[in-house]
């Protein structure tokens, strides 16, 4: 067993799990307060950042560890957990890239964050181009549609 | 305080810890006895994969929660831990995104895992281009002269 501690957590944002329309988020991530404030130096000479979060509001009883079509979608293939990139999913981590907007003492701004108020924050990586796919990315027609309406403004 | 269990173990790849030179890196994923086979149905449909892993061979004493040099070297800026990707950082995440090869029942067979031989894997999440930062990536000079060898073949 691996034991985390939440570095900070992620404050404004949306207060309700929704599938989709994530384009207008803007959201703050806050340091706790095991965490020094430097933590944060230079990051915004960077900007994107990968956000690794927690799932907080999942129950045990709700993950999945073996294959379902994704959103409960059956025009979609049943396919396993590690092939989709659903919340409900062994150790409940989720991972978004995001733009940084500023940095302001003990909190950072983002855009695109797709984790509501509360949601604890374990970890905070700088992105770097070197780090992207080297290569064509390749993935299945069903991933592209689950995706259409992701990242839509609301309304 | 957040619990993980591994979801699967990398097997293969290099044995010692290094910065650079990854670029041959060809590693396993098996999956942990509590998780079903199907779980990686469907990931050979994408061409990358993020793994999530944890730094297991590092101690406690050694984690930086502050800032410093990255890599120690005094040529580049101190920044802070969340500024930088160096592994010596709170909760010990590794995320990388790697070449999917291979997906053989149990083993998913990886190609740019910076992971070495028996670090625990607590997350594999297929790679969707609508994920990938979908503005131009900025990053500080030091960055990139960081990752100069990185990527590069040993010898």
């Amino acid at each position: 067993m691996i034991a985390l501690t939440p570095v900070g957590v992620v404050r404004g944002g949306r207060g309700v799990v929704v599938d989709d329309y994530w384009g207008d988020s803007r959201a703050t991530i806050e340091l706790a307060d095991h965490v020094p404030t430097e933590s944060l130096d230079g990051i915004e000479a960077f900007s994107h950042a990968e956000i690794i979060f927690f799932f907080d509001r999942l129950d045990d009883t709700s993950i999945v560890t073996g294959a379902r079509h994704p959103r409960g979608n059956t025009a979609w293939p049943r396919v396993g957990i590690f092939a989709q990139r659903g919340k409900a999913r062994p150790n409940r981590l989720g991972a978004t890239i995001v733009q940084i907007e500023k940095r302001d003492g003990r909190t950072l701004h983002v855009r695109g964050l797709d984790a509501i108020d509360g949601t604890p924050v374990v970890d905070i990586k700088p992105v770097f181009a070197e780090f992207l796919p080297r290569e064509p990315v390749r993935q299945p027609a069903w991933s592209h549609e689950l995706m259409r309406d992701y990242w839509k403004r609301e309304g």
